[in-house]
């Protein structure tokens, strides 16, 4: 069955079933924004043929991801979700198969993080577009901003890098004929598919604002690479950083199963969805203790505008860090 | 000069410069919700191809509708803006020019009515596609919503409808040759280009409730059509309507330069961005009288579900509206 032949009056309720209860039916959708807090905004956009193939995304895994996304843009400025309205476009040979599964791999990610579709729109298009805006709530004193990195502050990431990458060039792969992926491989595979936002970091770092008073953490999420973070947070800043090989946020699976393009990946690679932070030093090592598995420090924020990548382990010459060698639209 | 000619950071810096200032730089915008408010959100998409065409429309009023039917949505909730996001997708070939004139109607209109861009994406895709997410404020006692409609209430119009439908037949009709418009003529052409989402009605309905204590208004816009909202309102509030031909709310210029399909352009020709309204009848008179131009009591609200048009000027059969009429995108 094809999305012209359920008509909009049937696409509008099986969507309807995906929403949130008593938010849809009006022009708007109310929400209510706990008392005292601030309220953050952000949108992104995915293109089929752009962010997301039939070749590489299940429609359950673009839905995954383009809520993931959103999600990692509020957990980037410590903002816990409200709800997200959908813009979707589609073109209408589109089955409601895949309309339906879309909506499910939504719905699983927005679930696991305690929140909901509060409002949309719905409209043809020759491209399948799904521009989500991600509504959030976060106390005035508790904002992550990229522009409040401090002198001697150490950077932190909440995880891995480059494994999304790796599970890319591995699904790319499989498109020319591998089909028995090692559990590692496969490990990869999921990094790319379900990215997890990394809400579950908040309140980490609100026990420990409990113990240090007039804490300032800034930082963004990794979603366009690592190396793309640090220099943006280092220019809104002022600053600069000194990276260390040797603490590069590497898995076992990805040096193992990509020896070669490891770095590049954790580095350039995006889509990782973790936080890179950067705070005082005694905080920095108390919440990677907390948060475990990949967490770390990789470096410092110096006080020379350069963002130098150190190798402690050859010796090799250093690395200065830009955003040219990110994914570019345009 | 081709978007792709000034590549992702160029693109980026000229689109900061029509967002309002210390809002762009973050994964998410940060916005200040009034004291004792709900929020509305509420997201539109339009399509090129679907829902503009360079045939009929310029850059500068696709960005100015775009704009104006959202902020008619808020409207259509009580809301009053607070900003919005801005989620664009564009060819690589699109020339820059088209780009900055489509910022330019942006915020030509939001400025008008007080307001700004505070976030947004830019991706690339084979089709311009402009989704946007207004967000505005509502004291919870004066939200406007489609299900609260009571039987004997007048339904209110804020202004003529068809005319949007009207402008779209000249232009149209310019591309077969036409040049010359007469100001009438014109008149219809700006109604459709340069539609006025009604945020000034707000303030009269806020005058009109001090008054008048406990006061529900029950509605939404009619940006689908003055059928299709009414038969909205009807269905959401468990009632139906008695519509009379001699209110019909056709401007003088639609029924002379269109008299044979005047009532069907008002009925069903969509994108008019007026308000209809149900309330109290002492209340409806009052505020169409300070609304002027175009404004009027169209009908009433009645205990039979039925929805039909009296025509009380000819005598002919009457007509029950029903929304299937209108605008399908699928």
């Amino acid at each position: 069955m094809l999305i012209s032949d359920l008509g909009e009056r049937g696409l509008l309720q099986l969507i309807q079933s995906y929403c949130l209860p008593n938010t849809i039916g009006d022009d708007g959708a109310i929400v209510h924004p706990p008392e005292g807090c601030e309220l953050v905004v952000t949108t992104d956009v995915l293109v089929d043929g752009v962010h997301f193939s039939d070749r590489t995304t299940t429609a359950f895994d673009v839905g995954w991801r383009s809520v993931a996304a959103n999600l990692s843009d509020l957990a980037a400025m410590g903002a816990t979700p409200l709800g997200i309205t959908v813009g979707l476009s589609l073109p209408p040979t589109l089955s409601v198969v895949w309309l339906e599964q879309l909506y499910q791999g939504m719905q699983a990610c927005l679930e696991r993080y305690g929140t909901g579709i509060i409002g949309g729109d719905l409209t043809r298009s020759s491209v399948a577009t799904v521009a989500i805006t991600a509504l959030g709530a976060v106390k005035a004193d508790r904002i992550i901003a990229r522009s409040t990195a401090q002198i001697g502050d150490a950077i932190v990431v909440t995880g891995y890098h480059g494994d999304s990458h790796g599970g890319l060039k591995l699904l790319l792969a499989a498109e020319l004929g591998q089909t028995d992926f090692t559990a590692q491989q496969q490990a990869l595979i999921t990094a790319h598919q379900r990215p997890q936002p990394r809400l579950d970091v908040l309140p980490i770092i609100d026990r420990l604002r409990a113990t240090s008073q007039t804490l300032t953490i800034s930082g963004m999420d990794s979603s366009d690479g690592l190396a793309d973070a640090i220099v943006q947070i280092c220019q809104a800043s002022g600053v600069g950083a000194v990276l260390n090989r040797s603490t590069m946020p590497i898995s076992p699976a990805l040096s193992q199963i990509f020896p070669e393009t490891a770095l590049d990946s954790a580095l350039y690679g995006g889509e990782d969805f973790e936080l890179v932070l950067s705070m005082p030093e005694p905080v920095a090592l108390e919440l990677v203790k907390n948060i475990g598995n990949g967490a770390a420090i990789i470096g410092k924020i110096g006080r020379s505008s350069d963002i130098v990548l150190i190798d402690d382990l050859t010796g090799d010459s250093t690395i200065y860090l830009n955003r040219q060698s990110g994914f570019q639209h345009f």
